[in-house]
């Protein structure tokens, strides 16, 4: 049974559990936008979803609600925050707006993040860029759940990218995506329904492929973008490996098997290199490399040129990045966001821990 | 019949033919090493088996060999750099030197190129950071082959990235790969061999799945890493689209389809958006985040737990990029660099062109 709430309803609530936990106004505001945002894009398993998981990790004392978020070194075009174990959600809003800052004074910033947690989806931080007329980039690393090509080893997380790139009369080109064959949201989902999961996405524990989408629960792995080393599985490899090191090496944050997991009953890994997950953000004004308005025709131009590429058959259009997210924030602004069963009730668990009424 | 010659043969013969075509002693130089670092690491597709294919489009007046490589615009983390039709093999080194000065005052450099034609192997122009202890990015738009998921139109080349990381005593970090399933360099290898290429890497002209590895030369398109969607394609698509805007509409490159052939034979496209083939390069000073030390520790930690990581039955080891081409060197350096026939006679029709032996 699903339920559908406003945006309003879901905020409220969401945003009286932060305030109830510790948060100020101003971070029970931020993170509660953060976390939204995923749901109200149809991003499921990064929204509301995962409140229950934050408060869990508050409860462990591995998420300070009261955190003194901090620039430790910096150069002109370039910072390290530490996030002070807050909430992910709060850390990299402030991470990216230095990123921005430093873009208005330098052309560009680059901001690397240890100590945070887990900060909802990537996609939205990179957006904060676009009303600067900058391009955005944020990634971060996550709890270890992907084999690199010729391991059965859980060594990365799904560690995903997004880049936002501002246009004029078309909308922002936005990318959003895990540097695995499928997130771990879309695992999820295929849980919940006891469907099978398509051939490469997972393996068992043993290496060896399944359509079980529970394997993950057994030992089983995720495997990077490409499947197979014949489908170029090396290149997600790499691609997950370079969000590790620019979020978690460059910063000084738990990189590869150390990265804190997301669950607060997974015991912390010993010896850890770092302090925490680590992200990593970057802001471009288009206006360092050429006029704005410029390369904002010119996107126009190359959006509508791909929209307009040939369709293969059985497909109506192509897809230019973020539109399935844009449509689905229409919608659901304007009918609801369901909410399935399972999410309810572990909400109404929390809010009756809050006194708080969904 | 193959036949093997030192990287020194190789080295005079291309430079006495970029020499012949009016390159600078020092252009003649760079262009040289730049694409026999291709054939040193085993990446043969990019080598000096593409010379011939830059003498054409000298000869087609496409190529300046005397440019006047110019900065049109900057600020103190980014440049716009103009490769007045040169060699990309030039032009590039030049591009990331611009890149790694800007980073060595402001932390990074971001560098974006118009007017330029094929750079060789990306690594090679990110790997230039690693002796100043930085990360390089390098980047390219290519001629179109590629469909985005859901279109059967070439709309994008194979659009690599590459990233160079330094460590300490382990090998640098070195990711280079084009955003398709397969490069073209692997699909080349296939057609000389007559060999099937694995379902997935492309399809015909109508879209349908196909193992003929000439299916190019139909109309036929290849496949954004991912291959389909249920795998994925959309995020190689998306890789290949960052790749285009960042190289091409950021500088004023033509971008997408109208990205200039490298074929000489092939007209160009009517209404290019801009000037030649584009570039993207990135340097970042790893002590612009933390102590270069420091950093490098934990990449040699990085590299030698993912080293360590548990093999998938049937395999040895877990690879780090940048190994398989760091072993080929090794080789090739030693016992010579092998030419297949009809790249042999192809060298030797230049060589008659300009009275110079092989």
């Amino acid at each position: 049974m699903e339920q559908t709430f406003t945006y309003n309803n879901l905020y409220q609530f969401t945003h009286s559990v932060f305030t109830a936990i510790g948060c100020s106004e101003k971070d029970a505001t931020t993170a509660t936008k953060v976390l939204l945002s995923a749901d109200v894009r149809g991003i499921d398993s990064h929204g509301i979803a995962r409140l229950t998981g934050y408060i869990r990790l508050w409860e462990a004392g591995r998420i300070n609600a009261t955190p003194d978020i901090k620039i430790t070194y910096q150069t002109p075009s370039t910072a390290v925050v530490d996030g002070d174990a807050g909430l992910g959600l709060v850390v990299a809003p402030f991470a990216m707006q230095v990123a921005i800052d430093k873009a208005t004074n330098a052309g560009t910033g680059w901001v690397s993040v240890r100590n945070s947690n887990h900060f909802g989806i990537a996609g939205y931080h990179a957006m904060m860029a676009l009303e600067h007329d900058m391009t955005g980039i944020a990634m971060t690393n996550a709890s270890a759940l992907v084999a690199p090509t010729f391991s059965i080893e859980r060594m990365l997380g799904t560690n995903p990218i997004a880049v936002a790139i501002p246009a004029n009369k078309q909308p922002a080109f936005v990318a959003d995506f895990a540097t695995t064959t499928a997130s771990n949201g879309k695992l999820e989902i295929l849980q919940r329904k006891n469907g099978d999961a398509p051939t490469g996405w997972v393996q068992d524990a043993a290496g060896s492929d399944t359509n079980n989408a529970h394997a993950l629960k057994d030992g089983g792995i995720m495997l990077p973008l490409g499947s197979d080393r014949e489908h170029g599985s090396h290149k997600g490899y790499a691609l997950g490996s370079i969000v590790d090191i620019f979020s978690a090496v460059l910063s000084g944050a738990s990189y590869g098997p150390w990265a804190p997991p997301f669950p607060a009953y997974v015991p912390m890994p010993e010896n850890m290199p770092g302090k925490g997950l680590g992200h990593f953000f970057g802001a471009m004004r288009v206006d360092a490399f050429r006029p704005a308005d410029e390369f904002k025709d010119h996107m126009d131009n190359w959006i509508g040129r791909f929209r307009a590429a040939t369709p293969a058959p059985g497909h109506e259009k192509v897809l230019i990045p973020g539109d399935p997210e844009r449509e689905m924030e229409a919608i659901r602004m304007k009918e609801g966001i369901p909410i399935n069963e399972s999410v309810f009730n572990e909400l109404g668990k929390i809010g009756n821990k809050f006194g708080i009424t969904l």
